[in-house]
């Protein structure tokens, strides 16, 4: 057992790169303790060194050109937190090219062109590592792809988006509308200036892609997956939602089915008892049910600077096992396979439970009317509650919950409800957990 | 990359051992793909063939005789599932000695004589791991060393126990007491005819140890522990613990210190709105604090034949990537160091908040002199509640909680409250999360 050294490259300053330069400058003897390797950040590359950033980057080659640390045959790993599409892409492709090992926190990125990242890594005999790129520093990545290694993957559940789930506990704690609890969120740091990656839904899918693609071991299309935001969820709703027992949730969920996975996020009604209903703020939880485990749940903070460095310092350490495997031998890729594609079950044959909340005109039969719609396709109601006060411009909120029906169906009722007069069109479907 | 064999031996093929090869005769192909290995159930050593066990061995190696598995050269790696000191300890560093790697759920062997055993393992540059040492199917044990490398752990706590988790779960949503639980435990398969190491809190403090001994980088001596079990809680102490807002839970606590480690297993209130409060029946959770990472948990199944071979099949996987090293690299082994000692600071130097339960006479004055006694071991109470009913033999129930006091303290305190004669022995202190 030799003592190794390994060098790390940088490529982009950010919230992100800063954690990673913090802890290989700080915890290098912890790492040692740990692995028996001698980590070095060697490079950074960043346009902008005029940024304070509270590091002390002394003997750091600090540069502006990536080619030349890409290019640089001391370096063994590059971390990539430049995020976005271009040059991310470029830069990592070239880096895998150069046989160097790399670690990513990009979740768009791997979602969407993964599978092209995976199949330069291969063809090059390098791994891509991205712990970081879900749920932040919690290790659920390594838990579902090492730890439950033994599992077919039944199940994949939960809360992966922190902004969303920061903004629907303030809206369920505080009682704000949507706009107030973003608006707090961004004073707060913990929405972005442009939320909608957040709150459509955007983002949660990203990472539900890439958890699916893992328990599948092959590949899933981002584009085949249902998802939908939290925008247009209201106080009223929350509301309701509590006097039923259920916190709304934006949740993302993987079911392994017959002919390929049921894939979506979308907000939720999680039952108060659900541990997931308890997970506030902007922290994550992901549940993973395997046919041996059976239910396995992962929790942290999704984000920020030294969560996601801490997931990214331990993709480093495990890279560098690899620089003591047999000339041709490779540990990591083994588990992901480019050329395998995954099916998506198509949404409208997926069942569910749901909540509807009209805003109708206050007059008599609209309620039979809605129910007879919902009986025309199928649906049966298991409760109602319709108010007689709350209502805006003569309108009244009538709130429904279903028995399970399919979303076909549901659709098809819901288009024929939206035509009659006496109905507003920002009416509002949820699913049930 | 080429395609790898590695062949396993089973010793004992009891509850876990007969799920690891379960999983080893089924999940061969899930196992290829993900691994680009394939493994083989090569031998079993078991005394007793005649047990009907659900399994089709055939081009199975079933043997009485360990030491000629453990001599195969064909074996790779040899699963322990016999359990207890001996053979076990003898057959592993055997297996070991003979170059062997070696995966273990034997937490009671790892944490009382696991040091000597990764001592041999080191010398003979093989591997030994225990995922399913600690908390059955959750990878904690990866989570915590490769997860969470980066970080310096400064807190460990959790359920780590599922009877004892059981017990007073039934006790707090049924009303029963400790004798009643433990019985229905029983019949229900989720405590052993003799339940002692699981209610005693023994278990619990084998899975810390392991657990503290990882987060420390260095080994606990399991000695040192303080151990506290769930026999003296009644049902009265759950009702006054839920009515002060607090569910009652076996907790296992590692805390870093100055000077060392602190470590304890006793039973806690947990406040109601934290997450460990709703973790109920036979399941695990563990927090786990870094410097970088924050708080993390994982839960799930703490125990059973499926869960805990999940773990051990990783634990294989993982060992096989040791066959693809270079001659004499070691990877797992590098992140225990067996000559690394860890102190643990004495209970007395802890500070706690405390509960405590008392049956006394009901006599004028008798409050006064036990507030007496705490103040003047500088032990100042935060609430108290005095039952008028509820006595047996003319006993009423007093109950306080404490501020912050020193353990020292309170023991001091407590050694002159006993010898009131107006106070029962059975009196009772918990500690407050
Ligand atoms: N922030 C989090 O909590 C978090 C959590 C999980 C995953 N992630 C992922 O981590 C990645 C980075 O996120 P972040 O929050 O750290 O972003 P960020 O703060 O915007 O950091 C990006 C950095 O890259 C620099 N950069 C841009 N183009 C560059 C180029 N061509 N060459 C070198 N440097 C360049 C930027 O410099 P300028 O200042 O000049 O623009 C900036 O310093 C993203 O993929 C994100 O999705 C972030
Ligand atoms: N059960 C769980 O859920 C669980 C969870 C986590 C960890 N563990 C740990 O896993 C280990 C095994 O537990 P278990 O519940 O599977 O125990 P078990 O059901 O009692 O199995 C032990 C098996 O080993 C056999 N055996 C005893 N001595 C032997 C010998 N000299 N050579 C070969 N076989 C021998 C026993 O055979 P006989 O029938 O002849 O006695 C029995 O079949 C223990 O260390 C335990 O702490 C268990």
């Amino acid at each position: 057992m030799q003592d190794h050294h390994v060098n790390v490259g940088i490529l982009g300053l950010g919230t992100v790169g800063t954690g990673v330069a913090r802890i290989l400058l700080t915890q290098q003897d912890l790492l040692r303790t740990r692995s028996a390797l001698t980590f070095t950040l060697h490079t950074i590359v960043e346009l902008n060194w005029d940024k304070e950033r509270d590091l002390d980057l002394s003997g750091v080659e600090c540069i502006t050109d990536a080619q030349k640390m890409l290019e640089n045959p001391e370096i063994d790993i590059i971390v990539e937190t430049i995020g976005g599409y271009e040059p991310a892409f470029t830069f990592i492709a070239t880096a895998l090219r150069n046989r160097k090992h790399v670690v990513t926190a990009n979740k768009a990125l791997i979602a969407t062109r993964g599978r092209e990242l995976f199949q330069i890594a291969k063809e090059n005999g390098v791994d891509l590592l991205f712990e970081a790129s879900v749920g932040g520093g919690i290790p659920i990545i390594k838990g579902l792809r090492e730890g439950l290694v033994a599992n077919q993957i039944e199940r994949v559940y939960g809360i992966l988006n922190g902004t969303s789930n920061y903004i629907l506990t303030r809206m369920h704690q505080e009682e704000l509308e949507f706009g107030q609890a973003l608006a707090e969120a961004q004073a707060k740091g913990f929405a972005e200036a442009d939320p909608t990656l957040d709150v459509s839904g955007g983002d949660a899918a990203h990472k539900l892609t890439i958890l699916a693609s893992i328990a599948a071991s092959g590949f899933v299309n981002y584009q085949d997956l249902y998802i939908e935001g939290i925008q247009n969820i209201t106080k009223l709703d929350i509301n309701f939602a509590k006097s039923f027992g259920y916190t709304i949730k934006l949740l993302a969920v993987m079911r392994r089915m017959e002919n390929g996975l049921d894939l979506r996020v979308h907000p939720t009604l999680v039952p108060n008892n659900h541990l997931l209903a308890a997970v506030n703020n902007e922290l994550n939880a992901v549940f993973v049910k395997g046919d041996f485990v059976g239910n396995t749940m992962f929790y942290g903070p999704g984000a920020g600077e030294r969560p996601t460095a801490s997931s990214i310092v331990s993709d480093i350490v495990d890279l560098s096992r690899d620089l003591l495997l047999k000339e041709g031998e490779q540990f990591s890729c083994r588990t992901l396979n480019p050329e395998q594609g995954i099916p998506v079950v198509p949404v409208e044959q997926i069942r569910n439970r749901f909540y509807l909340r009209f805003f109708t005109l206050d007059a008599p039969g609209i309620l039979s009317k809605i129910s007879g719609v919902l009986a025309q396709n199928g649906i049966s109601i298991s409760s109602m509650v319709q108010l007689e006060t709350h209502g805006k411009d003569n309108y009244v909120p009538i709130v429904l919950l279903t028995h399970e029906a399919s979303e076909q169906a549901m659709k098809q009722a819901l288009d024929a409800i939206g035509k009659f007069d006496f109905i507003q069109e920002n009416y509002l479907r949820i699913r049930l957990f």
